[in-house]
C-alpha cells in the first residue's frame, strides 16, 4: 500500500518539485500540498506548469496534513522548526527542508540563525545526506535535508577528512540562480543576473558551519552567483597534512564511494550540465603537482541532489524503500 | 554655455540611462537625479554602478527641479501627466518618456490607460521620432518620447506606410527583459525567463494603437519575452496592397532613409547584438518572392533607441543642438 | 521480450537522445549505436556525459546493424536515404530523421534538397506525426520524423486546417540553438547567440513546404534563432476564412486533440519552459478581437516532441507497443 | 598630425575590437586592419557589424603595413614572435597581444610554448601593465600586452605582493566565453557553455608562470568557463605572511591605487557587469574574520582591460599620449 507524503510549503521551488518527485514516485501518493499567504487556493499547475502536479496548494491543517506517513518541510528557517514540532506530534515522519535541525551546536545555530524554534527537538535530527549517514538513516523519524552547498562540499571532501588529510581549505562556489530561491527581488531579476558573475555574502554564509560541522576542520567558504538556472558547482583548494600522490588520491575516492548509485567519479572536471535534474553528484579530485594541493571539484544540481531529490532518496531509507525509487 | 537637465524618476532603467547619457553629453550639464519612494537618498551609483554617475537620488522639489534647461520624465504612465504639467509651468522644456503625451486620439488614451492627469496638455505634444518628426522637434517645449515597440515597428514600415502599399500588417516583437523595468516580479524573476520564450498581452499590449497612430493603418502586434538583458527586434510581415518587386523596395527604403543617421540598412537580417548600447536602428526589408509578402526586420536597444538615447536625440533637437551629440 | 533497437548515427544530438531514450525504454534494447569520421570508437559518454548511455559509437556495419527489430537513422538530409534503402534490405523497420522521406512531392523535393538518394522508397514513409497519422503508423515499416518546425507549426493548425478556415497564415518561429545542430560553426558560437535574436534563411527555409503539404495551404514562415538550449515556439497569425468567435475555436481545439496524451490546450500562451525535456506540444488559441486574426501559439522541446521522443512515440506505434511507453 | 596604427591580425575577438578602438580614437588614424586565410578580403563589418569599422581585411604586406607609427599584433601565441620581430625591423613600435614576449624567463617560455620564434627579441618587451610599469612604457618600442587573467589577477595581488603579504595564493577565475576566442569548437558552441559552468586546464594554465612572474610567489590558478559573453572575475584567497586587519588592507590598497584612472576600489564585491565595455577593473578585498585569510575580488571586461582596450592604454604611453585617450 501506498505511503501517504504531504509536502508542507509546496509554492516554493525546493517543495514544488518534492512535491513533483512524490508524485511521480512509483510507490508515495502525494497527499496534499500546502503553502502560506497569496498562494493558498492556487493550483500548483499554475506556479508551476513543467512539474504536472494536478493538486491545489492548501493552508496548513494540522489534523489532515499530520495524518501521513511522512511530511516534507520547505519552509524557512525559523519558521520550520514549530511546524515540524508539530508534525512530529502527529507521529508523522519528517523531513525538513530547512537549516533548523541540520546543526548540531547550539551556539553555533545561535550565532547564525538566532533563537530556535523547537529547542527540544534541535540536535536530535538525522543529517540527510544517505552517503554519509545511510545507517542512522533507516527508519528515522526526523531528518535535517543538507543545505545545497554542503551537499556537494563535504561529499567532495570527505573522503580527505575522513582520512585526516584537510589541513587547509578554501571552497570556491558556484550558484545557478534557483537558490536564491523564488522570491523576487533586485538580486533575482534577470537584469541583474544576465551576463554577471557575482561573490555573495562574502562576510560570512551560513553553510560554512554547516560544512564545518561535518568535515570537521574550519573552511573558507566564498558562493558566487553565475547566470543560469539550476546547478552547482564547488571547487575545492585543500593544502593536505601530508602530500599525496593522484594514485592515493584515486584509490581514496573510489574506495569512499565504491558502490554509491549517486556518486560518479569522472576522469575530468564536471560541469553542472551533467548532472542537471538528477541525483548526481560528479566528483573530479587531483593533486595539483605544481603546488602539492589537492583539487576538488563536485557538481549537483542544487535543486535536486542539492535539496529536493537528496530529500526522497532521505525519505526512501526513513520509510525503508529502496533508497533510489523513484530518483534514479 | 551648458544646459542644464533634470532627470526626474531616474531610479528606473530608462531614468537613470537617460542620466547617464546627459553626464556624459559633452555639453549638458546633469542638474538633478530625482526618485520616489525608498529610492530617495541613494547614491546613483549603488543602483547602477557601470553608469557611474555620482548623483544622489533626490525627492522631486519643483522649484529647484524645474529651474533647469529640460527635464526628462521617466514615471510610470499616468504619474507623469501631471508632474510634466508641473515642470511645464515653470517654463521648462520637456521630454517624457512615459506613454502619457504619445496618443493623439483622447478616447484611444481613455480606452488604454484611463484617465488623462493633465487633460489640457493632452495631444499638444510632439512625437519623439526624429527621423518622422525632425521639423517639430527643433525647438519644441513638449515631447512624447515613442514607446519601445513603436520606435522599432514605425521605423520599419514607415516606407511602406506613405507610399500607402500596408494593406495586412502582422508584427511579432521580441524584447529583453529590461524592456519590463527594474520592477523585481515573477515574471523578471531569472528563473522564469532564462531559457524560455513567451507570448505576453497578447490579448492586447498598449504599444499597438501607438503603432497604428503613426502608421495609419490596423495591426496585429504580439510581443514576446526572450531571455535576453537589453534588445528588440521586430518582425513584420505585410501583405502589401500591390505586389512589389525587391528593387523597388529597396529603392523605397534607401529614399526614406537618405541621410539618416540612426537607421542602418543592412543586407541581411540584423541581430539585436548588432546594435547593443547603440542608438540606431538596424532595418532589413525583403519581398518573399513564394508568397508575395514584405517581410522587414528592425532591431533596436530597447532602452537606447527604444528610449533614452533617443531622448537624448530628441533633446538635441528641442535646444537646438546637433542631433547626434553626445549619443553617436 | 525486448525488442532491439540501433540508433545509426548517434553523435549528433537527434540521434544522442533518441539513443538516450531507447535505452532507458522500459522494453527495448539499445543494440548499438554508430557513427561516422572522427567520431568512431568515442564512448557515447564522453560526448554525451549527461545522457549515460554506456556504449562506444560504431562504424556502421550493415550486417550487424541491419540485424534489428528496428532503426532510427539520424544522418544528415541526404545522406540518410541511401543508409535507409540499405537498412530496409536487412528487413529492419526504420525511423528516419532526415528530411529525405517527409516529402510526398518528388518535384519540391528537388527543389529544396535536389537529387534523392533512394527514389524507389521516396514517398512511401509514413509521416511520423502519430497525433495525425496514427493509424498509418501502426506496424508501419518506414517512417519519416517530422521536422522540428513542422512538429509545432502543423499540431498548433491542424485543428484550423482540417475545418478549412486557412485563408492567410504567418508563423514566426523561434528556436533554441540545439535545433541547428552539433556541428561548430559562427552561428553556433557562443558569442554569435548569446545575448542576440536573430531571423534566419528568410528568403526560405526547408521546413516551409514541409509545413504546407501537411496544412494544404501556402505560408510565410520564418525561423528565429534565440539564445536558449532547447526549445521552440512558433506564434502563428492567421486570416481566417470566416470569422470566428472565441468559444468556436475552443472547441474546435478541444475536440482535435480530445484524448491526445501529448498535446495541452492551455488557458495562456505558453512557453518554451513548461515543455522542455518533455514529449508534450502546449498550444494555445485565440481569435484577436481588434483584428479578426487568429492567434496561435505552440511550444514544443525541438529535440524531445520537435525530433527524438516523438521519434519513440512513432516508434512504439510502428512496433505496435503502447504510444507513450518511455517517453511519458 | 594623427599617428597611422596597424591591426594585424584583425579578424579574431581581440584584433577586431583593438581596430574599433583605434578607429574611432580622436588622434589615431586607423591604416589599415590585417587577417589570415580565408578572412582577408572580408569588410571587417561583415564579421564584426557592432564595431562599424569600414575597412577590408588585407593579406599582410611587410613593407605596406610596416609604414605605421605602429602595429598592434594580435596573433596566435608563436605565430606571432617572427611577425613582431619583422616589423620592428620597419621601426614600427608593436604592441603584441600573444603570449610570446610576456615571459622573462626562457625556460619557463619553452615549457608551456616550446622554442620561440624570435629569440633575439626574448625578453626585451616591456610588460604593458601601466598601472604596475607606467615609467617603462613611456615610449616603449615593443610591448607585451598581459593575458587577461593575469590582469586581474595581478591587480588584484600587487599591493599584498609589493608588501611582502603573499604566503599562499589561490585565484579561481571565471571568464566569458570570448575569453576562448572566435574558433568555432566544441567548446565554444553554445549548447556546450550555456546553462554550465566548468573548470578547465586543470592541469596547469599557461596564466599561472605569467603571474608568478609578476607576483613572485607560486599560485594555485584555476579558470572556470560561466555562460556569457564578456566579463572576468578573479577570486584570490591568500593566506597572509601575517595576520592583517580589515584599516591596514584598506589603506594599502587606496595606497596603492591612489589616482588610478582605471582601478576602482569597490565597498562590496565587483559583479563583472560592473566594469563591462570599460577598461576598468573594480576590486574588493576583505580579511576573513573567521580564518584569516585575505580575500581579494576583481573584475574586468577581459576583452577591454583584459586586452584591446589596455592595449591602447599602453599603446597611449608608447606615443605619449594621455593614457586614458580613446578609452575613457
Amino acid at each position: 500500500m501506498a505511503e501517504r507524503i504531504a509536502v508542507i510549503g509546496a509554492a516554493g521551488f525546493a517543495g514544488a518539485l518534492a512535491a513533483r518527485l512524490v508524485h511521480r514516485h512509483p510507490r508515495y501518493e502525494l497527499a496534499a500540498v500546502t503553502a502560506r499567504g497569496d498562494d493558498v487556493g492556487l493550483p500548483l499547475d499554475e506556479l508551476y506548469p513543467h512539474h504536472r502536479v494536478p493538486l491545489v496548494l492548501e493552508e496548513l491543517d494540522l489534523e489532515r496534513h499530520g495524518d501521513v506517513d511522512a511530511a516534507i518541510v520547505a519552509y524557512p528557517h525559523g519558521a520550520s522548526a514549530p511546524v515540524v514540532a508539530a508534525l512530529r506530534e502527529t507521529g508523522a515522519r519528517v523531513l525538513d527542508l530547512s537549516a533548523d535541525f541540520r546543526l548540531r551546536d547550539a551556539a553555533t545555530y545561535a550565532d547564525w540563525y538566532g533563537e530556535h524554534g523547537a529547542p527540544s527537538l534541535f540536535a536530535t535530527a538525522v543529517y540527510g545526506l544517505p552517503e554519509l549517514y545511510r545507517a542512522d538513516l533507516a527508519g528515522a523519524e526526523l531528518v535535517a535535508g543538507p543545505g545545497c552547498y554542503p551537499t556537494a562540499a563535504i561529499l567532495a571532501l570527505a573522503p580527505l577528512a575522513a582520512a585526516g588529510l584537510l589541513a587547509d581549505v578554501v571552497i570556491d562556489a558556484k550558484s545557478g540562480v534557483s537558490g536564491a530561491g523564488r522570491a523576487a527581488t533586485r538580486g533575482t531579476h534577470f537584469v541583474t543576473v544576465d551576463e554577471n558573475v557575482t561573490p555573495y555574502q562574502v562576510e560570512g554564509h551560513r553553510h560554512a558551519p554547516e560544512i564545518e560541522q561535518e568535515l570537521g576542520v574550519r573552511v573558507t567558504f566564498v558562493p558566487h552567483l553565475v547566470p543560469l538556472d539550476q546547478g552547482e558547482l564547488v571547487s575545492c583548494y585543500v593544502t593536505p597534512t601530508s602530500r599525496l600522490d593522484q594514485a592515493v588520491l584515486d584509490e581514496l575516492y573510489a574506495d569512499a564511494y565504491a558502490g554509491e548509485a549517486f556518486v560518479e567519479l569522472a576522469a575530468r572536471p564536471p560541469g553542472v550540465r551533467d548532472v542537471r535534474e538528477t541525483n548526481l553528484c560528479r566528483i573530479h579530485a587531483r593533486v595539483d603537482e605544481r603546488t602539492g594541493k589537492v583539487l576538488v571539484f563536485a557538481a549537483i544540481d542544487n535543486l535536486w541532489k542539492g535539496t529536493s531529490s537528496q530529500a526522497i532518496q532521505s525519505l526512501n531509507l526513513m520509510l525503508r524503500r529502496p533508497e533510489g525509487e523513484g530518483i534514479a
